[in-house]
């Protein structure tokens, strides 16, 4: 099979100082060669950047102003020979480089498709391909820590080591049946078997332990913020959005739009969904009653449910309350600077044992008892984002889930004194499961079909 | 003075596969060094790649991978030391590594100051400057082709050119009056004086002539289809979108909503303005009257006028007739393919003489004459913009402007004999107003004024 050359726009589309069209494959450097009207790239050192100019071979002008970047294989991100031009921002420019580059010869790469190359050659494997994808749509700091240490191998290595383990344990076992040396055989197999499964069972565990927390970090908190009308739902938003580092806005010029949804509270990342325009809204239950709201609200991740102290509690909060049964809310009762009206038993009774925090946000008072709440509920302490290794990605930790049961079912097989030939079924499969992780053992249509959720010119 | 390093993200924000920090100033190779973990950049040869990984100086964990681009002064774009971090696209990563940046010692760039301090270190100048951000907004291939040629220093070269011209002849003349040698002298710097300031004056009224042509091809012409109900503008609106090479779309992965504003007819490229919503809305007079309407459609270069062959004029085809008089406009009788009701006659008569183009757009007929109609408009025959200088920018417009009319007034003053010093007053100003242009006599404000409508990074 042939190899083709592909090229894609690898920066984001819009008005910008920088745009790359980027080339992998074995044509790259000829076909940015044939385009180029500075040195001859051919002949250049890998790695090495040069200044020029793009000529249109049809009409011979210039084109575009460029800095070309080529870099030879194997030492590149594909694997590949690959080179980036570098040109001047804007949508027009970088259109016309990318069109001489694919009349040149290139192809259009599909989705993904550059990482594709990469986990094909061997540079990755597949979870770390996909923790290229996560890192460019982690939205907080820890989302993005999870997705480097994805990206580092970390998640790839722990699979590895189980499934080594798993590997060693079925050779040790059919060795051993097969030439059977001595008499306790079966029962030395058996104990090995039984040992192993226990261990790496545990272990998958532990990993799943973590997950949710895994899925919070790398996705945020969806978290809605609900009560009836002037209880304080746009104060706790602004207070929020105030006292805590709200995400990405750190830096001048980044777009605002996308930042103020997401607040880091004590490294938790909510995201404050405008769920059916809760957040801004009146009253959601008034608005379309008790049922509806309540299937609104289950797709959130957490409710910030505020309370008027000033007030006895109405028809509305109880209706509310009625709403989010069940599910994880934290009881802000608000103006506390106001005279107490609220009877915080009835408040007690209503909300199950979930936490009730007491706040005056316009005095800034309860704020610091509140964060703590929302940390609380989901990280029993401090967030060590460091040294944990964080499964978030569903489709892993769906496998996960499967291998653990595969092995679950090893186990009860050897207790139920099953032949080992059928106790190996279970525990080749969890090998294959795990191996679906890294991609070792993914069907093409699998890694297609996630090479394609990708950005272009990635 | 001392010169800061500075540093912004040059890629546009959003999620791409690649984002660039860029940081340039004498720190900017250390600055980076010390985030990364990789070899050690000051030692590597300019114009060098290498990949690594970027780590947190406080927490020391990984930060991020990247590739850094190392370009020692004086090749570089703003003749300064450059350095460029590649990483991975996405919002969190890209701003992470700024942050690390900044807090390591560099500060945040203002908008256009890379190209500002290219302009300030004699790289380029000011025409260029305006050039490449003329570049980075340009909407169609024309608009970047005219951007690219001033970039490529073609104005520059013609305005340094009279400037040249203008200096030596005050130089001549000043040395002639101070050392008179021949008796004749006064009469010869005179003649000399005047062919100069003339020839000039001619240079600088052909670019003018095309300036407004220039205009046309950075932003288009901002186009207005009009009509009462049902005569057929979507019609037309589609007829033009899909005929004609809608700018931009070429290539997949484009945002679509930039591009179907413009088309390029004929190599014209049209704004298909939706001004008050003319383009979508039904008659425009019967919604705001003739008054307001009129002072709405003189905002617009181009006014399509579109009638129904099928109906006799009404009140209020009369009343747009009203609205578009002394404007641009291109009377399209449509639905040729009905039966004629409408007065040929009556409608040449309140043309004036603007163009009258009979279409059936639903039998695709008389589309070919109203795209020529379109394009003669504006431009007598064909647009060559290969050969052409074209000056697009108002500031440059404005200046050129002037300069002629200080050239106008030195030859009036040659010609009512006035002494040549006086003279020299106009022609030394002519050169200053030229020099603006290129920035050699700019004003610090002017020039801070300028780049601050660049984008961040460039």
């Amino acid at each position: 099979m042939e190899i083709e050359t592909i090229a894609a726009i690898s920066t984001p589309i819009g008005e910008g100082a920088i745009s790359i069209v980027r080339l992998s494959g074995p044509e790259a450097v000829e076909i940015a060669n044939g385009l180029f009207g500075g040195k001859d790239l051919l002949q250049v050192d890998s790695h090495t950047i040069h200044y020029g100019k793009l000529i249109d071979p049809e009409t011979k002008e210039i084109a575009e102003e460029v800095m070309i970047s080529v870099m030879r294989a194997p030492k590149t991100f594909t694997r590949e020979d690959i080179v980036e031009i570098n040109t001047h921002g804007g949508i027009v420019a970088v259109n016309r480089v990318l069109e001489m580059v694919l009349e040149s010869g290139a192809r259009l790469a599909e989705p993904g498709e550059f990482t594709k190359r990469a986990f094909l050659n061997g540079r990755i494997d597949l979870s770390q391909a996909e923790a290229v994808m996560d890192l460019i749509r982690a939205k907080t700091d820890k989302a993005m820590g999870v997705a480097l240490r994805q990206m580092d191998g970390r998640l790839s290595h722990l699979i590895k080591k189980y499934r080594q383990e798993l590997l060693e344990t079925i050779a040790h076992v059919e060795v051993n049946i097969d030439y059977p040396e001595y008499d306790d055989v079966e029962e030395m197999s058996h104990t090995l078997m039984r040992e192993k499964t226990k261990k790496v069972a545990n272990e998958i565990e532990q990993l799943l332990q973590v997950a949710k927390q895994g899925k919070i970090l790398r996705e945020g908190l969806s978290t809605a913020i609900i009560g009836r009308p002037n209880v304080g739902k746009s104060s706790l938003m602004n207070t929020l959005v105030q006292e805590n580092k709200a995400i990405v806005t750190d830096v001048p010029g980044t777009t605002r739009d996308i930042i103020e949804e997401y607040v880091s509270v004590r490294g938790v990342p909510l995201r404050l969904v405008d769920t059916a325009g809760i957040r801004e809204t009146e009253d959601i239950v008034e608005k379309i009653g008790v049922e509806r709201s309540r299937k609104v609200l289950m797709e959130s991740d957490l409710i910030l449910f505020v309370l008027n102290n000033n007030e006895v509690l109405t028809e509305d909060d109880k209706n509310l309350f009625e709403a989010v049964k069940g599910l994880e809310y934290i009881v802000i009762i608000n103006k506390t600077d106001l005279n107490q009206k609220l009877s915080l038993a009835e408040v007690k009774k209503l909300a199950e044992n979930k936490p009730i925090i007491t706040t005056s946000l316009i005095q800034e008072e309860g704020i610091e008892e509140l964060e703590k709440a929302i940390a609380d509920t989901f990280f029993a302490g401090d967030i060590d984002t460091g040294d944990m290794t964080y499964v978030s990605n569903a489709r892993h930790i769906q496998l996960l889930k499967q291998a653990k049961q595969a092995l679950l079912d090893a186990s009860r097989s050897l207790e139920l004194g099953m032949p080992l030939d059928i106790v190996q079924i279970d525990v080749t499969r969890t090998w294959e499961l795990l191996g679906e992780i890294i991609g070792d053992t993914a069907s093409d249509a699998l890694i297609d079909q996630l090479f394609s959720q990708f950005c272009l010119g990635k």
